[in-house]
């Protein structure tokens, strides 16, 4: 999946454009495309955001813009350094890295807005460069995926091989999936949820490669899904908490964020958010707890997004709106250990 | 390591202690170790938290007790069912679960409480009854676990099958060592480290077992780390960032929490932390930020604990005041990528 590379490829040439243009005593320019809130238009046949096609200037001539244009360079030159040891960096490594180098960040957020800026630039996500956050999730399911780094190499570990499941590291970021006897993708919030899946064989009984997601998931993370959801065939169903959180998690999924508008290939249109609803939430009278001030205003900033535009999704919200409580996925259990799956996930999935 | 059996006898033996108190028409009553401060005293042979001899009665002939009493042997009888069905369960599963029943918890915190008390009744700690918190950290090294949950029983694995590491959920946790080709365990704060140390293959180089606490870590890493000291004999080095919270992190792993005093063979006396100290900080001119006035209180507050009554603790306080800075572990990047390896723990673990 990983194509180290096209993207070393790419670095090389932003580096040849630069020398070329310092050769020919030109000061050098870079067009970065803008992501400015008034540039992230959201595409209505794909369902999620993208970049307009408006582009910020670093010119490196203007005193303004030279501290941010050496930042970038600095960082393009670490991620080749990156690509060409076979290594990773996590985000706060290379802010630490940078200090060595008079680069000037004043702190982690300025350098990770630069990294922003290269993927803006390249076209390539960070995580194409080896550079990655430092947060995991979790997957367990009968699927072979092929390992790419060093030690790995063209080696095939099928996703069962530890009943806790495998972190989505960099390593099985940059993986391939070959082939998987599981037939769908069953995304869910929590790791308690997670746990439980794996150890009533629920993976088993719905076919299903588990990812446990820890809240709003890593891009890593998201990436690994839709692979396994377009080179595999597998549909993709997300199963969180019951609460305006818990729903944006799956909106993200399917529709994207504004703040990745610039990078392709990461949402799964056709991801199904299978709960909890609010009407599960009466349907099967579950234990919750009222709505907070936060709860609500999230509400209806979200009655406001485009991407809840279809009126299912502004049901959700009317529904929630009504009855000012939310339950977790753990809810269940007041039925039984095995009610969430015999009963509740059997019809949700069926 | 789990023992199943002595922990379902000692419930069982519960059960008719309780049931034979009722047929005697005599209100039944237990004896649970008192874990208020008054009687958590330091043990300075052992170099832990330990309980002292006071005693609570729990009288259900008392309308005062009858609630606790009612939600223990709640407790107690839902851990029998998990051992019988060889089940685990989350503490939010166990919280969930207790609402069909009326337990009457008024959240969480009372639910936990109560699990505690079924440890300090039967000297079992919750992960002999298959509870756990949902944490997790990660281990990666040539370690070899024979696992005992259901679909992997007797099977042998080998701690490097995944090059992300596996995560000590409740399967490693309950699965035994076997044997090692590594000689250390060597445990780091965070999961950026984590990766580094796998990826520059510095588990091969130091011949270590390699163990993510992710901050303080859960009491299950804890064990898994003892199990390889004790069981294995290698020596544990923790590698934390150079602040008072990673300081603590490594004493809590030597000299346990006033928390889990009532808990048995969960301490590392030998276990060494090998820094960042405020004295590398210095030496190896790491980038640091200013402490906090946080970090400054704890700072107090540590220097008058009896955990660091030893001259060499109090003088890394008394450094790390007069310094004023704290450093992460990942401030070593500043030398480049492979210093913290190649120079930093090379000349710590040697």
């Amino acid at each position: 999946m990983n194509k180290p590379k096209p993207a070393i490829e790419t670095l090389a040439s932003l580096g040849k454009k630069i020398i070329q243009a310092l050769r020919e005593n030109r000061y050098p320019v870079l067009e970065i495309p803008d992501r400015r809130t008034s540039n992230i238009v959201y595409d209505e046949n794909s369902n999620h955001y993208v970049l307009g096609p408006s582009q910020n200037i670093r010119d490196s001539s203007n005193v303004k813009h030279v501290k941010r244009f050496a930042q970038l360079t600095w960082v393009a030159s670490f991620a080749k350094e990156l690509l060409q040891a076979s290594r990773t960096s996590s985000l706060r490594d290379l802010y630490y890295t940078s200090e060595a180098f008079g680069v000037g960040f004043s702190d982690q957020s300025e350098s990770d807005r630069i990294v922003t800026d290269l993927e803006c630039l390249t076209g390539f996500p960070r995580e194409s460069f080896g550079i990655y956050p430092e947060e995991h999730s979790s997957i367990y399911g009968e699927v072979v995926m092929r390992y790419t780094v060093s030690g790995y190499e063209g080696k095939e570990i099928d996703l069962t091989v530890s009943p806790d499941g495998l972190p989505v590291g960099p390593a099985l970021m940059t993986a391939e999936p070959l082939e998987s006897k599981a037939e769908i993708v069953l995304a869910v919030e929590s790791g308690g949820m997670f746990s439980r899946l794996i150890e009533t064989k629920a993976w088993k009984r719905f076919n299903a490669v588990l990812v446990q997601l820890g809240g709003q998931p890593p891009r890593s993370t998201r990436r690994l899904m839709r692979n396994l959801h377009v080179f595999l065939g597998m549909p993709v169903y997300i199963f969180t908490d019951g609460d305006p959180w818990g729903m944006h998690i799956a909106k993200v999924i399917t529709s994207g964020s504004a703040n990745s508008a610039h990078i392709k290939d990461l949402t799964i249109p056709d991801a199904k958010w299978i709960g909890v609803t609010p009407e599960d939430i009466v349907q099967y009278s579950l234990p919750t707890e009222p709505m907070s001030d936060a709860d609500l205003k999230r509400l209806d900033e979200l009655s406001q997004d485009v991407r809840y535009s279809e009126p299912d999704w502004q049901n959700h919200i009317q529904q929630f709106k009504k009855i000012r409580n939310k339950a977790e996925q753990q809810a269940f259990s007041k039925f039984g250990m095995d009610y969430v799956v015999d009963a509740y996930l059997s019809k949700k999935i069926s």
